[in-house]
């Protein structure tokens, strides 16, 4: 190369970066939204609070996002996934429980008494979460909802429950991350019940995961330590527990919020409360063909008196079927 | 410019920059250190699980570190620097209580009777945290924090309590994070005690924070969410708790751990327990010049279980004295 043509070389790597990088910045980083309002909401809240020349900025240190996970991030019909698991275990530890042939709530589970389980109420439901949460170490706890994930499937779509998660969020995820957000999830799900596959399938961390939890107790066995999972609740993170939750673990309000239920009111309330732009926003479950429509009247996933706030302090509201695209991931490789 | 010293001036900026990539690079990254063992210890470790090509990479998620605070970033001596904000609360406080006068601890406090404060012991300081520390909101907790730091001022050092932290500590910290750690405080301090001020001094965002706390509650005051500090512990994060809360909080094990007593001897031996190579280190205080000499007999930050246990596995001590040119960021300006 003679000098003439190794500049040109390096002014083409150059424009070749720039042009890169431009492209980038042109794609729709949100392909599964149509162009409806939630859509324009989330793009110009983004494009304020990352403005360094305007009024709205907002340091990266302080691009809090917070998500629920069930009916927010990934589906809770017919009932919460973490439910379905603890009866799938009930039913593989019953031959080392032969008292749960005539003690509820576990004959319930055994017999697929949906209506006797639901009878035995919030008791009956305390009871069979620590029969299958606790009297594990968090290792093998871990372990066991990694193979309960490889194996189960859901009712209605007969597919692992980890890919019945909603495509337009990942996007919304990405986008935010893209955008210098930490991003959480704030759920009244069991942290041990999230941690061990949300980093893959949503690309956040274990440290950045707040949710439900038992007592756990340090333990030495065999000179090797261990934390014993108890069966004892250590912390309910929702409604009122959402605040907490977040203020416990990330020590800093949050800027955006997402939900879909009355359980995440209190979060979008206090995301809300703080100073300068705010985004709070919700999924409402519109599409009774594609997922599943529920809500004012729902046992699960009740949406009525957010639904109320939101509409009077003009937080957004998604219309499932109308703005989203897609649902799930596998709808795009069909 | 013509072709030819246009090829130059991007040829020279090019050089440049890995110029001063290299320069950098090859700064000593702990320059308060002593060319000890601790020093080296820690340059393999990391320049160990940094390298690719190496057996003991760690992928730059997976590289958590763990620090406590109290005695291993900053002073503990005389005694916490938090029982000392405690103390000032009380004689703040102490004109709202006029029962103070006459009830223990508080008596002891207001006479300066150290003595019949440490007779109260772990109830009359149980006593003390609760009726300074609970009753307001996170929001005026954190400004009270704030305050105080403000105009506190050690009794050997007559300096804030924020400045006694130590140099060679905030070298590593920054050290681990250029090469890709994650650093968490996890301290039997108060949470929301450190909060408020470990970002500015340490560079630790308040998400990586892991601490002792109290209760809090939601509550809607005159339309407005607010979070009541509630007379009721909720976490002793020392001991057997620190691995609780770094696997509550954080949910990986950490890689490399840094304590200075016995508290922290269960956080290095879930930290040791992960596979890999780790990083276990105890700051051993043996410098009575220049901050304090204390050990195996001392009532804070007795370390001597944790001593025996960091010679008999080959754990990390730094002697103080020897291996640090420097205790406190104010002796550089000297």
């Amino acid at each position: 190369m003679n000098i003439n043509s190794r500049y040109y070389f390096l002014l083409s790597a150059l424009l070749l970066c720039i042009f890169v990088s431009t492209a980038q910045a042109d794609t729709d980083p949100l392909p599964s939204w149509n162009d409806g309002p939630a859509k324009q909401n989330i793009l110009s809240f983004v494009a304020a609070v990352t403005d360094k020349a305007g009024a709205d900025f907002v340091s990266p240190a302080e691009r809090i996002a917070t998500f629920d996970n069930d009916g927010t991030l990934w589906t809770e019909r017919p009932v919460y996934f973490q439910l379905l698991f603890a009866i799938d275990r009930v039913k593989a530890l019953a031959s080392d429980h032969p008292e749960w042939k005539t003690t509820q709530p576990f004959t319930a589970v055994l017999e697929n008494d949906m209506a006797a389980l639901a009878d035995s109420g919030e008791k009956g439901l305390l009871q069979l979460v620590m029969a299958t949460h606790a009297g594990n170490t968090t290792e093998e706890f871990s372990q066991i909802v990694t193979e309960w994930l490889a194996t189960a499937r859901h009712p209605k779509f007969k597919r692992p429950y980890n890919e019945l998660v909603f495509q337009p969020m990942l996007e919304l995820l990405a986008y935010l991350r893209t955008n210098d957000f930490k991003t959480f999830i704030v759920s009244g799900g069991g942290i041990e019940f999230m941690r061990p596959w949300v980093e893959a399938v949503y690309g956040i961390p274990p440290e950045q995961v707040v949710g439900s939890s038992i007592k756990t107790k340090f333990e030495m066995r065999d000179g090797k330590p261990v934390l014993v999972r108890l069966p004892e609740i250590n912390f309910i993170d929702d409604k009122e527990g959402k605040p907490v939750g977040i203020n416990q673990h990330i020590g800093r309000r949050p800027i955006a919020a997402f939900g879909n239920s009355d359980g995440d009111l209190q979060m979008l309330q206090w995301t809300a409360a703080g100073e300068g732009k705010r985004l709070m926003l919700l999924v409402h479950h519109t599409d009774e063909l594609r997922e599943y429509a529920y809500d004012r009247k729902s046992h699960i996933g009740k949406l009525d008196k957010a639904l109320d706030e939101a509409v009077e302090k003009g937080w957004v509201v998604v219309d499932m079927k109308k703005e989203w695209k897609a649902i799930y991931p596998f709808e795009l490789n069909k």
